[in-house]
């Protein structure tokens, strides 16, 4: 493992603190929570980073609000704009909102209603394309940007959006430091890595016990096997999986040295061990979880995947439509009084 | 309205103050949560506090803990008992497990298996009497808590109860400051009116402008009504709520004089009213909340109920079955995004 003054590095933890203190106004400070029923699945402590219950639902506010309130004043006010349906989406909407500039996003026609109305609500702008019809969401938004001057913020591939993800991390050392987790896998869904990278920085600087391993559902494991290849690999094929927030072709170009760096290994879990997971998270912890948000919780309480008295994880997002939540209730789980 | 000096009340705002200094090691301190869909809903502010997201599931833990850590050494050490079924027993077996020391709960013996399991899980000695037969759950009760030397704790008419839930009122007194609002109606449920009252004193001693309403469901409005008449009246029959954990006989004889000093009027919701309000926490704010969790919600979002620029609830539980949740989610909901 590297150290932290690696230069190839997107961030260092100073830019993390300097996210940190942007986002102290504003951001939710989630609870990490434990549930001693959890505890006994996993047979070791759970500790469970709720970033569900983060603005706009998921822990990308953070990122979302990082990129925005780092532009200069002049160039912040003309506006910020998005390639997005998902997450990333409503935490730009809702951080460019609260900053009261205008932002726009751009979303295939045919994304589902509640999606588009959502980003709505948060404040942006929708602009749609009609990706059956072959038109380029680059092609939409790069005419849209330059003529209003508008600033293009990436999901994961942006140094700033990768310092505000960090700060969950700097969260996660002080309260599990406070009861009494010093030394831990801290696990983590991986898409494009944005979070997984953040939070590696920060933590190998301020909390050494704790290391991030990556976790990723198993039909898109692309960070998985790049981790053991040393090299960035696709995913094969479009992926299908319950954990669409999460699904990306690669890892991330700035995102992947600092995990090969700095992270363990990755881990792949099921549909099925996801499904689990948010019925444990609804029931036990009383958490809504999507299944993206909810694969980190999943190789928590598997128990052959860490070691040690306890293991911590990120439950990431809880943008989830009904007919997903009525599912997971439906599924049989490991915690045998619930069926 | 009478001063906080007034004789009549079981605690002071001190004593509330020692409870938050015996909870501070082990209660989550719940994040007081805002989503922008619910303000639009209500047409106002809508402040949220998250004790759902207390151990056990529900604020009960801070009564319980609150309680059992008042108790003199010695008898603390012989065991504590409770007569519950649901979220109190839940707090006082985890309360007692943390402090080391035996907790008894006497249950119906046709008592649901996962309440009875989640009892011992949490580690208490569960005695069932068998309520069909007629037998009394008080002797039971006092023959175990005489032979062993065990303490009763009441769930409401109990002034270190009635302390422990305050201390809520004292966090949200400083969260609701912190993002801005210092007048605004509490929604607050109302069983016996441990929460409500303990709330109410110290929300009058540390802000002003932070008044309780009881909150209680439309077939179980006891305190409503006792509110309205000036001395405490019964429910008629055996109310009939999806809201049974708040459904009580009468408001408690401790409790009551309390709200009458300092509460607002009380208000009451229906059941759909209840489950309109469970589906908009799980898909708006990614909480489960149990019905009798979700009244001060219902509360809140009803703009006809409440004034001024804010209001604020509390979630209180979120002990529920899938059943139940099932059911939330296929109710047509005031979000019209929803559905």
């Amino acid at each position: 493992m590297s150290s932290q003054s690696d230069s190839c590095f997107p961030v260092t933890i100073e830019t993390i603190r300097q996210a940190a203190v942007r986002l102290a106004p504003v951001v939710v400070k989630t609870p990490l929570l434990e549930s001693p029923y959890l505890n006994e699945i996993a047979g070791r402590r759970v500790l469970v980073k709720a970033e569900v219950l983060q603005r706009t639902g998921s822990f990308k506010f953070r990122g979302a609000w990082s990129a925005i309130s780092a532009l200069d004043e002049q160039t912040r006010a003309r506006g910020v704009i998005a390639y997005s349906s998902g997450n990333h989406a409503q935490g730009i909407a809702h951080a460019a909102s609260l900053h009261g500039i205008p932002a726009t996003v751009i979303m295939p026609a045919d994304s589902p209603a509640m999606k588009l109305s959502n980003t709505q609500v948060l404040g942006a702008t929708v602009v749609t394309y009609d990706r059956a019809g072959g038109e380029s969401r680059e092609a939409v938004g790069e005419a849209l940007a330059e003529k209003h001057g508008l600033t293009l913020i990436r999901p994961y591939d942006e140094p700033m959006v990768i310092a505000g993800q960090g700060t969950c991390g700097l969260e996660i050392a002080e309260q599990a430091a406070a009861v009494g987790v010093e030394e831990a896998d801290v696990m983590v869904c991986c898409g494009g890595g944005g979070l997984s990278a953040g939070m590696a920085i920060a933590l190998d600087a301020v909390a050494k016990g704790l290391r991030v391993r990556p976790v990723e559902p198993t039909n898109a494991d692309d960070t998985c096997r790049s981790l053991l290849k040393g090299e960035r690999v696709a995913n094969v094929g479009n992926p299908d999986s319950i954990c669409d927030a999460i699904v990306t072709p690669t890892p991330g170009e700035l995102t992947f040295p600092v995990l090969q760096a700095l992270a363990g290994a990755g881990i792949s879990v099921s549909d099925e061990q996801v499904l689990n997971a948010m019925k444990l998270a609804m029931l036990r912890l009383k958490l809504v979880v999507e299944p993206g948000g909810a694969v980190a919780l999943a190789a928590a309480l598997d128990s052959s995947q860490s070691h040690g008295d306890a293991v911590v994880c990120v439950v990431t997002g809880g943008n989830v439509d009904i007919q997903l939540l009525t599912q997971a209730l439906g599924v049989v789980s490991t915690d045998a009084a619930l069926g």
